[in-house]
């Protein structure tokens, strides 16, 4: 079975490895967001693409969910003693390493696809991880403060600002003149499902779609798509979901994430079950939809998960 | 009083800090020797500036003489997990952030004698440390090896195959066009004295010279020029000094490295007391010449041989 993720950061990656704890025969394709990427002290970082990877391949350090296991921090503290800003971006020596390789590689003219493609030769997350597009995209919240009216990057607004400040607008500087990477629209045309991971509908998901070309190929796929809410009794799970869902004008409910992607999209529809109420409004509206346990406590809890969305494709004909 | 110091690595640094403890109120220019800078990993690494800027700044790992105190080595380590070559070069967390904020400064269009300023506002090395030039010049050593006549950078010659093999030839790749760094030429034209360090003549002294201009300069300014013999007893104090003078065709001893630098350039030189012997031919050829203590021990001894090189220039005419 060939199963197709597009993915974001930590909720994929804890989805994705219940899902190859509960169907290890699969082959599946992580489609991974790149639209948080960004250049910090000349080094290319991508946060999403990371934990996948650290995820899936036993170096993540696991309560954070972001980041090395057994990390150091010597280099950030000598470019704070160098004055060199910015401060607030965590950067670990083990995780630095990665983006150390990552940027040598860039520069000497690799495509992100193939970067990443080498980085996994060391991580073997058993999962094909393909960036979205190779091509640069940055999310850019707007945001207003005291500087007034401002586009400031996705990083800075949730790592730095903790997201504390009204998302205006979400932008994905670069999506509109991006390519899908390679082999990306090739293993959603061949899927047999589509899983969407529980991650952010507006910076993880969102972007992805935002690639052209993405979104009409998850439309045109024959294989049934299927996601899972991000939003649990009316919060996400974790993250600012609820502030870019804002900034979009969508609500953050269980139900309202489906319709926001819409029935042209989505064939089923997973909400958890403190949101049962959410079942007949989203089946309303032609997707197929359950309430099950959406709680990712544990590996064992992820692969329930994933089994429960591959009941719910199991039973679809793709509309 | 105003003194420039053409400096290599370890032993200039060691040097400059007795100069310093002999002289503290003299207003010291060191002219760096950039020859032995190389990039890896995509980080630009200039190991002679860094080791005078973390001598004189407090930051040198004291016994090894290069590298950082209290290193660690997290990112090589990965680096080596993700399978990227070099694995010879021994780069340390905390010197690694030196070359993070380097080249992210050149590659932000900064030229390197901007970049040092801005690393030395964090070290304060008590000297005004000037790259010989802002344009790259890199040493590398002809070999002959089962692979055939070839050649290599100095840094692979020296610290990977810690000069095991003969060097036949040493060019320094990039010098015919280069010009000396921003106040450079200045510094020397209106010195009070300019002392060479007991600094490798050929690959750091020697490199420094071969930037155009720079010779005529030292061999034109009216202040006295002492140098200090980096051969002890027919041998380096440390360091590769014989081997590369053989490729140049310069005997490993205290009168040969005198002569070779010559009347034009010295007007003082000393030697070792287990050189006495030197010190007739050497004034023969017209350079004043003393035996004293030249092992620099501790930094008292670094001081005195300071001393003795002022010494010898107060009873000098420049020639």
């Amino acid at each position: 079975m060939r199963i197709v993720v597009p993915a974001g950061g930590i909720g994929a990656a804890r989805f994705l490895r219940g899902l190859r704890a509960a169907v290890p025969e699969a082959e599946v394709t992580v489609v991974g967001n790149t639209g948080d990427d960004i250049t910090l002290f000349g080094l290319r970082i991508c946060p999403d693409l990371d934990t996948v990877m650290y995820t899936l391949g036993g170096g993540i350090a696991e309560e954070q969910g972001w980041g090395r296991a057994e990390e150091t921090f010597v280099v950030q503290e000598e470019l704070t003693a160098y004055g060199v800003e910015p401060a607030w971006f965590g950067l670990g020596d083990r995780d630095l390493a990665t983006h150390v390789v990552r940027t040598q590689m860039l520069d000497a003219g690799y495509p992100l696809s193939e970067v990443t493609a080498a980085l996994c030769a060391r991580w073997e997350p058993g999962v094909r991880l393909l960036p979205m597009s190779d091509d640069r995209v940055e999310t850019h919240v707007v945001i207003e403060d005291a500087g007034g009216r401002r586009a400031i990057h996705f990083q800075e607004y949730w790592v730095r600002h903790r997201a504390s400040m009204p998302a205006l607008e979400v932008v994905a500087v670069g999506a509109d003149r991006s390519r899908p990477g390679p082999g990306v629209l090739d293993a959603i045309e061949s899927a047999d499902l589509v899983l969407l991971p529980p991650s952010n509908p507006v910076v993880s998901i969102g972007t992805i779609l935002s690639v052209p070309g993405l979104r009409a190929a998850f439309e045109a796929t024959s294989a049934p798509v299927v996601g899972l809410s991000p939003i649990v009794d009316g919060a996400p799970v974790r993250g600012m979901a609820d502030q870019v869902l804002a900034a979009i004008g969508v609500d953050a409910s269980a139900a309202a994430v489906a319709l926001h992607y819409g029935p042209q999209l989505l064939d089923g529809w997973l909400v958890d079950r403190s949101d049962a109420d959410a079942v007949p409004v989203v089946s309303e509206a032609g997707i197929a939809c359950r309430a099950v346990p959406l709680l990712m406590r544990d590996i064992d809890a992820s692969a329930a998960m994933a089994r429960a969305a591959l009941d719910l494709a199991a039973g679809l004909v793709r509309s």
